[in-house]
Order: structure tokens, then C-alpha cells, then sequence
């Protein structure tokens, strides 16, 4: 095991109508005047956005609000925020919403604290100081809730990038599993594979003798694959949505990923579908994953047959490991087909003769250099061949 | 999936050397005036204290010093400590030591901020203000590094009793798996145990619908399985401790308890044996779970058949999953004998002629009104045929 820091100071209360805590948590955490953030009308419209104004008069607290974040939130909107967080005098920034909107929360308030451009910290400067940020999730998916990540979207060349630092890690998130009962069935899917992605990118490591993290990984994907298929079968399933949640949870803020190295590239692939086709990032990883697994499984193979074996209960054989293995991916695959995701290019919407752009933002976008690294280092080539093992 | 509030605020310093960043991390958490506590000659021995005061004297911080923690550790030296601090005007506890000195020094912290008698947190009464607390842990056992809970005796009736509250986490906890390697085989063997007792109150839970806790623990006691036998064939096993190290934090900030009820029955039934004989709290478990899982799991047959299943890899007897249940428990008494562990009165220096001395302290000490609540309530009765079954 590598030598580690681990840190995650975020409160969380979890249940029912927890968001009725929102004023109270805003208070304890040191906010008087907030910027409430959001994306689309269903926070509107479902009423949790009143619901959330009156917590917070309740408590004596001020708001002012910006609508409007997009799934694979845009540099355009964190500008926005940030200036109006300047000019109203904001002290803490309340995401209410899934990844994007506090992702997008996270960014603006690290860049009202910065003189400069905040892409700079989506450039690989480390964000070291932010307004405090609260969230209240309406999806479980991202682990933004209770991560020191952020990801956006830059317009101008729509490259996808990632930002960390404690300083964004938020106070506290509020995680209502009802909250999430109103999604559509394919949004709530994309959301498991988000998850289970998570948890691919940390099990896909160099580290050896990490079984208290492998133990982990595996117990947290064990309870994707028998909660995942309940609660596309029946939304309204609380138990079935508490259980995923909590793990979404987990999956990501890096309990069970400290000490190893991490993979990372099923990300950074499918961020460049999602940034150049606006597809769900969770969809685009259904269609990533076991591209890039099938492309690297030879690098270790007996990790990837105990993945099969540990997780989708295949039976070990023991002559030929690589049958394993792949009878491992080929269960993942089916998987996510079986609660609707895509598996191809052509289901997401994504063309074959957009693969040099795809590789070029990859491998040679904002500053990289003609590689990406992780479980495996990847070159242009490589990557090139993922793309097209997608078409189906 | 009951409704929870989870708070973690600690920082993990994780890894070889680690101890070497107290002095900054005092500094990091606002001490400057520093009460180093610390139980026997060990931690002097290994030099582990001139490295810690170096640690502190390199960061400008203060200190000054109490050793003498003894295992189940008294009310004595807490009041002794509540003096030192508020005579020498500290304002940090950094506990050296292993689970007793962290217990004791989360006390101390408590009781210096607090008017009356301290033992007030430990009849009751919620901690709800303490100086801040900084741990070095040098044995894998209580998880007393990440958690809000202490437990001490109280030397007038030797009652053993625990307090708890969010303002005695440790704002910072080092672990470096090294520190542990000096440890007899026996103390790391109880230390091995009580991280497993953690596990187990928490799996047996009257509570429904609760599969990501369950599998996080399911994944933590194979994570035990798996190294602890290994560390007590080759204590020099880094790799094995470091795992035992975050597996012990794991089961015991209660990241993978929340939501659920849980059990703590094996712990208030062995209390009281290490409270009258002063034994290993970890031996004592080791006597005292198979006979309380062995008297209870009819309560709840399925549960027991699911951990013998899915953590001693038993094969389920659908006819009879009583068989598979008790197959399971029998796993746990093998495994605990391998590992050094005794498992009868007679093993621990226990005598029945103390039976309803033990079941009086038990059931009607310290306020209590006859029986101990659970995952099954238990009256005095039950008890002393709980540790009637402990005779062999």
C-alpha cells in the first residue's frame, strides 16, 4: 500500500426530507448570505426549490440564485456565478442538484476567492481556497457530494476538465433518497454507471497488496449490481435508492481508493463524447469502459479475473485466466445493457469519422502532450483503436 | 435504510515516516501548547517519543507530558490529566499510544473544558465541547483514531462504561503500519478480534433493506480474514498491517454502520470481564462473541446464514439454513483459536463463582434497570447463561 492523506470533512444527513435542514446547515457552516445554484426546472417544479427558500428564511438566512447549469456544466455559467457572488456579497455557495450543478457550484466558488481566470485550476493549479460549498443531491451519480473534484466544460474548444482541492470539498450534503425517485429510468441508469465507473477506475491499479481497498471496491459494486436492476424495475423504491446512494457516496469520495494507484482512463476517453455530443456522462461510460477494458485486461490479467470472480461471480478457470477475465467484462457489458444503457457509437450518437478529433482533444487537447496515463499509458494510437472497438 | 447524520471531519496521515508530521499537524489544528499522553515504556523504548517531541519542538509547539495509560484504561489518570492541562494551560491532547491512551486522552480533553465531574460523559451526558485531540496510533484494534466514542473505568466499582460526541474525533489521526510491527503476537491477535467485534455489532442489525453496509462489512471481515493470519506468521508483514490498519479505521468510524441499528451486546457482556480480570479487550471478545451469537442467532437465522455465506465462503443449506448459520459461528471460534485467541472463561482467567457478580455489574450497574438492549434485548438471565456458555 502507497503511503497516504485521507481527509473528508463533509457532514452529511441522509434520509427523508432532509433538505427541511438546509438553513440550519448553511448556519453552522458559516454562511449568511448564499447562492442558491441550480440546472433546469425539475427543482422548480417539483417544489424542492421552495422547499429550500423557506429553510433558509427560517434560519435567518439571505439568497439570491442562478439557474440554468447544464449536464457537462459550461466555463460560460461559473463566469456568471462568480461575478453575481462578487456583486451580492455572497459568502457560501448551496448546489441543489446532481454532478453538474455541483460541479459548477464548486468551480464558482473557488474562483471568487481567485484574482485570476479559474480555469487555472482546470489547467492543474490546485484549488487552495473557495466560499464554503453545501450541496443537496437530486441524483446519485457523481460523488460530487462528498469529493474534492470538479469537472467543466470550456466553451471555447469544448475541452472537458477536472479541478481538486480541499478547499471544495463541501461543508455538508444533503442526501434524500426520494429526491431521486422522480428521474427518468435512463438518467437514473447513467447514474449506476457513473458509480460503478468510479469504482472500475480505482479496482484498475498498479498497487499491489491492497486488499482492504479491493475488499471494499468490490463490496460497493457488489451493491450496484443487486440494487441497480430494482430500481429501474420500480422507481419509486426507497430502499432500493437509499442503498445506491450512500454508495454513490462512497464509491467516490476516496475511502476505498487511498493508498493505490487509480486508472482514470475510462474517463478521459468518454469525457470527449460527452464534451463533443452533449451525451450523459454515465451513458458514455457504458460504452467506454469495456472498450478500454478489453484493450488493457493483459496488463494484469488475474486483477481482471478477480474482479469476474469476486464481483460478478464467475468461475475461476484456473488453466486459462484470461477466459475469465473477459467472461468478467462480457458480465459488466450485459449489465449495463440489461438497465438500458448504450454499448456502441452508433446508440450514443457519436460518428467513426469524428475519431481523429476525438483523439486529438484526448491526447494533445489544453496542454497534454500525445499520451494519457493511468492503469495503462495510452498514446494516440491506442486510443484511436478504443474508439473504434465501439462500433458495433 | 434508516435516516442518519455522518461527520468524519478527520485527517488521515497514513504511511511509513508518518509520525515525523505531528508537529505541523498540531500547528495545522490550532495547538500550541501540547499535553502528550502515552501509556507504558514502549513508545519510549522505540524512541517513537523523542521522534514525536522532535516533531513538536521543529514546529515551535509546546508540550508537555503524562504516560502511565494502562489498558482499560482508569478514571484516576483522566482526573489527573484534567489538572495537568489546566495548570499548564494546554490546548491539545496528542495521545500516543494505542486505543486506551486515546480513550483516555479524549477524556481528559472533554473534561478539561467541562465544570463538573467528567465521568458525568461517560453516566449519559453527551460531549459536547473538548480540546481538540491528535492521535499517533501504534496498535490496529479500537479505532479510537476515527471515531467520536472513549471508553474508561471508573476505579470506584469498576465500572467500564463509554461516552461519545462529535468534539472528541480527532482532528487528526497518524498511522503508519510500521509502529505496529514491535507488537506481541497476542496483543496484535486482540487487536485483530476487536476490529472484527466492531464488524460484527454492526452486521446484526434488526434494521431492513441495509445491502451497501452489509457489504462494506462483509468486505472488511474478509479483508481480516485474509490478513490477519498472515501478520501473526510474520510480524514484519508491512503490507499486512497496513491493511489491518485502515480495515480497524474503517470498522469503526462508522461509514460502514450508518442507517442501520446495531448490536454492542458482545461488548457490554465482555466489559465486565475486562473490567473485574483486566484482560485484553480483545481476548475477552474473542470469548464472549461466539457465545452471544451462538445464543442469539435465532433471533434472526437468515442474517447469520448470509455472513457464514458470504465471509466464511460456507455453502448455504437451503433446507436447514440454521446449520449454515451455525456453520458461520464455528468459523469465527476456528479462526480465533488460530490466530491465538482464547475462547473460554478458563482461557481468559475468568471464574464462574464471579457469573452473577458479572451479570449484577452488567445488568444493574451504573443506572442500568436489569437488562442491556440490541440486536436482542438481553435480561440479567440471558446474560448469565451467556457467560455460562463461555465455560468448556
Amino acid at each position: 500500500m502507497d503511503n497516504f492523506s485521507f481527509y473528508s470533512p463533509t457532514f452529511f444527513e441522509f434520509g427523508k426530507d432532509a433538505e427541511n435542514k438546509a438553513g440550519e446547515l448553511v448556519k453552522r457552516f458559516g454562511g449568511s448570505k448564499v447562492l442558491i445554484h441550480y440546472g433546469g426546472g425539475s427543482v422548480v417544479r417539483s417544489g424542492l426549490l421552495d422547499r429550500v427558500k423557506k429553510s433558509l428564511e427560517e434560519a435567518g438566512v439571505k439568497y439570491t440564485e442562478l439557474g440554468g447549469v447544464k449536464p457537462n456544466p459550461r466555463s460560460g455559467l461559473v463566469y456568471e456565478g462568480i461575478e453575481l457572488c462578487k456583486k451580492e456579497n455572497v459568502d457560501f455557495v448551496l448546489a441543489v442538484g446532481g454532478g453538474s450543478t455541483i460541479d459548477s457550484s464548486k468551480a464558482i466558488a473557488a474562483g471568487v476567492l481567485y484574482d485570476g481566470d479559474f480555469w487555472d485550476f482546470y489547467s492543474g493549479k490546485r484549488i487552495e481556497k473557495a466560499l464554503p460549498v453545501g450541496t443537496i443531491l437530486t441524483i446519485a451519480a457523481a460523488g460530487s457530494e462528498g469529493s474534492p473534484d470538479s469537472v467543466i466544460t470550456k466553451e471555447e474548444g469544448m475541452f472537458k476538465r477536472g479541478a481538486s482541492g480541499d478547499a471544495i470539498r463541501p461543508k455538508f450534503s444533503i442526501l434524500n433518497p426520494s429526491l431521486t425517485q422522480t428521474l427518468p429510468a435512463y438518467q437514473t441508469a447513467a447514474g449506476i454507471t457513473d458509480i460503478m465507473a468510479h469504482l472500475h477506475e480505482r479496482y484498475l491499479t498498479n498497487t499491489k497488496e491492497v486488499e482492504v481497498t479491493d475488499r471494499l471496491i468490490e463490496g460497493l459494486l457488489l451493491t450496484m449490481i443487486h440494487e441497480g436492476p430494482r430500481v429501474i424495475a420500480d422507481p419509486d423504491n426507497y430502499e432500493a435508492r437509499a442503498n445506491i446512494m450512500w454508495a454513490g457516496m462512497m464509491a467516490h469520495n476516496n475511502a476505498v481508493g487511498v493508498g493505490r494507484s487509480q486508472d482514470w482512463n475510462s474517463h478521459n476517453i468518454e469525457h470527449e463524447l460527452s464534451a463533443l455530443y452533449d451525451c450523459a456522462h454515465g451513458a458514455g461510460l457504458a460504452v467506454t469502459m469495456p472498450a478500454v477494458f478489453k484493450y488493457v485486461y493483459k496488463h494484469d490479467v488475474m486483477r481482471f479475473a478477480k474482479l469476474a470472480v469476486r464481483v460478478w461471480g464467475c468461475q475461476m478457470d484456473f488453466d486459462h485466466p484470461e477466459v475469465t477475465a473477459l467472461a468478467g467484462i462480457a458480465c459488466l457489458e450485459n449489465f449495463l445493457k440489461s438497465i438500458g444503457m448504450p454499448l456502441s457509437f452508433e446508440e450514443l450518437g457519436a460518428k467513426e469519422e469524428d475519431i481523429p478529433k476525438l483523439v486529438e482533444a484526448l491526447c494533445y487537447g489544453d496542454g497534454r502532450t500525445g499520451s494519457i496515463s493511468g492503469f495503462v499509458t495510452l498514446d494516440a494510437e491506442d486510443c484511436a483503436k478504443i474508439y473504434r472497438m465501439m462500433i458495433k
